[in-house]
């Protein structure tokens, strides 16, 4: 078979520049979420299959990459359909479940978990939606209060306003107010997921949008203009304007925080409050969360209280990088050009010479020279290198 | 289905003491690769089945995770067999290779490139391997001199003594001085490659057990015996002389570089000097690298000078755990413990506090109290915090 120089359709191959960015970015949320007392944690990129296909993931469960058997365990299997046995995770919130349920005995409570890492979702790929892409995730869990979505919710704008990010829109809402709306408005319960759904495209479609899908799902003409004129009028209950009080307490400044009762968010697993912070000036949301108190207690049993909250790194880098954002310079960085006709003893002087640069902090590229030297010069002098000496 | 807690087999959940002493890792890899001119990129975990399966991955193309197609693909697969377009990588060497070819247009030359990164094999696991594990490579490309051998080993080398070893020894042989020997022997030129991996075992199995091996081969015992003494008496050549002698002049003391003509290295990629880091109070290797002129020919047609070396992430990480070292304090860690019945303006003044104290770089978790309070104490300071405030 021949070999293939491009990436896997819908991944990326990420060069010096790129990862210079996503360094830069990582680095700046580790800090933040290390202040705020979150303490890292990583699982496996592979998850049983058992755990991927548990109604957990909602829409993601059918974009699973699935992993086929190995051995003896692939000879035996009959078909296509019995032979995986896991496949990568489509998000964090499941293994970061998975991990509590199996080392909850070893951690502290309430534990606040940070995690950074890749995921896969075999999505039908477009601009700015990858099949590989970095998430980054906190989580807060074993903690029923509203001081975790205090904390959630300060720790990522104290981190967006880290990174230059400005005018932004934490918009906040309660599971428990659209079921509250959907059965005062007379939608019956098995079609109120359907109707949040709906809801949810609000802006997109608008109200005469909304309300010919909710009809369509068989609900009446009737029930789906009360459900959209009690979710206009819907007030914020005692958790949403405590949160908000809290937020607003811990001083930082450039953003706001607003009760909008036609948030909904997509996934399945949220039970209570649901967040999401949007950029005013794109019309897009960078971070979603909410408290999802069910998920655990599938895996280990025992109920726990959970709540999380997301950045969409992807999502940060692409704004930067349309910002033509420029990460500040690391310090020097010299470069010897080795000629080939070099002597030897000027070769093992000059890497002697790097070595003493290098031990007071700067960046020593000690180099080939090429027969064009103007343009090696050129290219190195691109990725920051600003003094050049070759050494014959 | 239901849901299993324990990770994938072979594969491993971190816990934050794990990440700490990980990221400390880690970020000295970037430190000190990054002072040396290494550029970081990073390739996506998923790589084509044609370039996974296409004879560069040695005994590791047996033990590829494999991945389903999607969609209609898939339904147009017969059988297992021709269900999957894609796996994850067993190394970062083969990205590499396809990233070069694909992206060199864009990319200053000769280039350094550093990765570090995930990779999986579905081994048999047992202690200290892993069916996910670490693995970090710096590689120069278009560079073949020995200034790239000189680099790679005083750049690994200046790694392991930033990290607190000592004592260790670069051994370093070339693939001509293992033919030559081969064919100086008598062994047909078809039986080097076996030759070499029975060579390979010489410190575990003993002259008498390499000889066994090498007749069950085919080989004559005359020329089993003539190829361990010629390997015994072989010298050095001119280019691994002056790789020595350069990698002492740049300076860094503390380990030794010796001729090795029983070096091996098991990648048949190889075509030239081949190098490995072993431990003298371990007996263990920690690093191994080499010249593979050929491999990015294989994607782009052009072939390309390529040299590397890789470091064994996880050993590191083990021998570390093993010798019980403790990652140097992060500064000062506040917890400010919050009473379930604490009034609201003393939370608000509590979350005010934290923010200016984390604006001066302390960290500080606030967090509900437990009712067990000196044990969430206890847990804790086990991470590092040492000053506690309870706020009623």
């Amino acid at each position: 078979m021949s070999q293939i120089k491009t990436p896997v359709k819908g991944m990326c191959d990420f060069t010096p520049e790129d990862m210079v960015l996503r360094n830069y970015v990582t680095d700046k949320i580790k800090g933040v979420y290390g202040k705020f007392g979150f303490t890292q944690i990583e699982t496996p990129a592979v998850e049983h299959i058992e755990n991927l296909t548990g109604n957990h993931g909602g829409e993601n469960e059918k974009l699973i990459f699935k992993i086929l058997k190995r051995g003896e365990k692939l000879k035996e299997s009959q078909d296509i359909a019995t032979a995986c046995d896991c496949g990568l995770r489509y998000d964090l919130t499941l293994p970061l479940s998975r991990f509590y349920a199996n080392n909850a005995d070893n951690l502290y409570s309430p534990f606040k978990a940070f995690q950074i890492g890749n995921v896969w979702r075999a999505d039908r790929p477009q601009k700015g939606r990858f099949r590989q892409f970095c998430q980054c995730d906190i989580d807060i869990l074993g903690d029923d209060s509203i001081l975790a979505e205090t904390e959630l919710i300060t720790a990522t704008a104290a981190l967006l306003l880290e990174l230059g990010f400005k005018n932004f829109t934490v918009r906040i809402n309660d599971r428990a107010i659209l079921k509250e709306t959907a059965a005062q408005s007379g939608i019956p319960e098995d079609l109120t997921a359907g109707a949040f759904i709906s809801l949810d495209k609000l802006d997109k479609i608008g109200e005469e949008g909304v309300k010919e899908e909710l009809i369509a799902q068989g609900i009446s003409g009737q029930a789906a203009e009360r459900f959209l004129q009690n979710n206009k009028n819907a007030q914020p209950c005692q958790n949403i304007i405590d949160i908000q009080k809290n937020v607003k307490a811990a001083g930082c400044e450039g953003f706001k925080i607003e009760f909008d009762p036609t948030l909904v968010r997509g996934m399945g697993y949220y039970t209570g409050t649901i967040f999401e912070i949007t950029m005013e000036e794109l019309g897009l949301s960078v971070a979603g969360g909410g408290r999802y108190d069910k998920m655990i207690g599938s895996f280990s049993g025992a109920n726990t209280p959970a709540c999380g909250f997301s950045i969409g790194f992807e999502r940060i880098i692409t704004i930067l990088k349309d910002r033509r954002f420029k990460v500040p310079s690391q310090g020097e960085k010299i470069a010897f050009l080795i000629d080939k006709k070099a002597e030897n003893d000027k070769i093992a002087q000059a890497l002697c010479d790097a070595a003493k640069l290098r031990s007071v902090g700067k960046t020593v590229m000690v180099t080939k020279k090429n027969k064009n030297a103007k343009f090696q010069k050129e290219n190195l002098s691109a990725i920051g290198y600003t003094e050049f000496k070759e050494i014959y």
